[in-house]
């Protein structure tokens, strides 16, 4: 079992492993075989993982903390780029890291279909796979089988479900999604879990809070690495907060290092997320990071620091980038509107991206009218800064110890336009 | 008129004016504005412009020069990567710039289609639109008029045709393919040319012939900027030797500053183009640079240095990197091949882009099975280094005295395996 360790390791002290993790700019490729990884195990110890709140902010709930884990620190309250198929979509990770991004997220579902994780760990794992060599969290899969997949046929005991891809039956067990996670090598895995659609019958929500919890138990049970890789368990239950509060009182049983909030951003609108958001976070382990899977827009993000959430995942950035949409502090820029052909502007003043560094908005209006893949690439680039220019000034004004006033610098995080179907299309 | 100056200017001045042109990082988008432009212009001199032979090859015509222009120097044998729409595919500037590249290549047809070079030179030239600082060169959209378009109507005055965009009809004349290139700003721009098909009837080549010649007065005549801007004369005729030499003495008339062999790579082998480059060259002014247009595969390009060759360009880096083919010295890596399912090496050892430093062929193997753009990315990155490191060692050669050594380093220039339809697809 793991906790927050927060003094076992002095100030600064990382425990980045490159030989064993691989990393950008390697080119040991045959030199650092399976010999390297065994070595590279044998020199961590369990003072790799921690989390530590730093600052907790008087005007709210928001909280300034510190993970470690084996590939490097992440300051907290983090946004976590998703690369689903090992890959951020169309970003080298040198550019990854230079959004500021520190940890980014893999899929269970999507790596197991292809390549598999058997073959990615061969391979050395998932980091050195991808080119990653930074923290990394992988998802169980258990959002994308009930999202992604024909045929699911779900039991007590896990899910069978057809493959997109070739068609093939396949199944997915707490069992089967730990051991997965554990050969693909992230720092942080997760619970596999039942993430019931919206809207839904309340019998149903129970249902999959009931199997969720006793998963998590099995996940736990499962988990083979756990001094390299920190587990946390997904609290499920809906909108409905006395089913999230039983879950959350039976997930503290399985006493995970970790709390996410799983089952949001699937349809519900942005009040019925926070309010879930608020009547949870007291209610889970304050030594342990929250982490509000899947969310979201930035205003969806900067409310949930607010009431006390550390970590966030979401394919906007870049799902919304590849389609001419860009972020702002003050809201989004639609790049194909006719009003920015000859507009000579960066895309967001004063951001210090490579994209609004080196182009217009006119230059960029250009590329995706002429279909040119470079356009998603750039906006991508700047929509993966802005939320971390986001998410970084939320951690400077936590320790500042005035969070709230996130909303005047970033107007676009108490603005109501962008709607549901924006962030959930 | 312009003419190769080589004793202008001291060994090692430069004339980069990032005032004028734009550079990657140049967040002034509108301090330099209109008044950048202009005062920029009084700065520059006609020594801008040169092109120095530094040393000949002795056991080949091979030729080690220097082109000088308004965005910097550039050493010959050199490979122009091609952005077509203002964008090399996929490609950021500093990544171009990354795998060695320091001129790349626009197009007028495409980029008076869309975003048509009014807006181009309103904001700011093609420089400072695509955010590229180095040295540029446009071709005059002869060759594309006649390979994209539909309805074709050519007559003595110029090119009537279809956009393929929104069917409307556009014309091209020697007179407005000069002004639309000397408002895009390129360091180099060319005649406007007719460039007939392969196979063709001879008499349809002599009347080609005839026309380019008497559409490159018009072009020079009609030419605005040659202080800034170097004219290239286009040579056509075919495999028809005679016509070639014809062409080449009444080009000669012209007295154009650089010397472009048009026509060919369009479906002719390479022998067949190898005659035509090895009869003509010899024949083309010595102190004035060679440019053979849209080749080629590498052994095309190794072939043709060792004739007497300086510039090429061609868009099989990239196309052929998006499509899974990647070039080493040995030979093609063809990706989605079962072979590389778990290998471990990168795509070609010993290369040193950032694509074979910090990945596996395995890795990119998966990109490509699973339809991931970075897949693309990182194979054009790879390929357009592989262009810059042949051309790079052809330049050190050259300079050792020993050009056809490049055959035993890159087996692949002197190898029949790529056949003409990986070139031309």
């Amino acid at each position: 079992m793991e906790r927050g360790r927060p003094d076992l390791r002095g100030p600064g002290e990382t425990f980045y492993d490159t030989d064993d993790a691989g990393s950008i700019g390697d080119s040991r490729w045959r030199a650092a075989g399976r010999r390297g990884r065994l070595a590279g195990r044998l020199l961590r110890s369990a003072a790799m993982l921690g989390f530590e709140v730093l600052k907790t902010d008087p005007t709210s709930r928001a909280r300034r903390g510190r993970l470690t884990t084996p590939h490097g620190e992440i300051e907290t309250p983090v946004f976590m780029p998703v690369g689903t198929r090992a890959a951020v979509k169309g970003i080298t990770p040198d550019q990854v890291v230079a959004t500021g991004t520190r940890i980014i997220l893999g899929n269970t579902y999507h790596l197991q279909l292809r390549p598999g994780a058997e073959l990615i760990e061969e391979l050395g794992g998932l980091h050195r796979f991808m080119g990653w060599s930074g923290p990394m969290l992988t998802d169980s899969g258990g959002y994308q089988v009930f999202s992604l997949s024909e045929l699911v046929e779900i039991d007590d005991d896990g899910v069978s479900f057809r493959s997109p891809v070739d068609g093939a039956r396949m199944r997915l067990t707490p069992e089967s999604a730990t051991a997965i996670q554990n050969r693909l090598g992230a720092d942080i895995i997760m619970c596999f879990d039942q993430c019931p659609p919206h809207p839904c019958e309340r019998e149903a929500i129970e249902v999959a809070v009931d199997r969720s919890v006793r998963w998590a138990w099995r996940c736990k049970e499962a988990h083979g690495r756990p001094e390299e890789q920190w587990l946390f368990g997904i609290n499920q239950g809906g909108v409905h907060a006395d089913l999230r509060r039983m879950c959350a009182e039976r997930l503290a049983e399985v006493d995970l290092p970790g709390c996410a909030i799983g089952g949001l951003s699937v349809g519900e609108s942005h009040e019925e997320m926070m309010e879930v958001v608020e009547d949870l976070c007291p209610r889970l382990p304050a030594d342990r990071p929250r982490y509000l899977m899947g969310v979201g827009m930035p205003r969806d993000i900067v409310a949930a620091v607010l009431r006390g959430v550390d970590m966030f995942d979401c394919v906007l950035p870049t799902r919304n980038g590849r389609n001419a949409y860009a972020f702002t502090a003050t809201g989004p820029v639609r790049l194909r509107n006719h009003q920015y052909l000859r507009d000579e502007a960066p895309l967001e003043a004063g951001c210090d991206c490579m994209t609004c560094v080196g182009h217009s908005r006119a230059y960029l209006r250009h590329l995706f009218m002429t279909g040119e893949m470079l356009g998603p690439i750039l906006v991508s680039i700047h929509n993966l800064r802005f939320y971390q220019r986001l998410t970084a000034r939320l951690r400077d004004l936590i320790e500042a110890g005035c969070a709230a006033r996130i909303m005047d610098e970033f107007p676009v995080a108490a603005a109501r336009e962008d709607t549901d179907e924006e962030s959930h299309s």
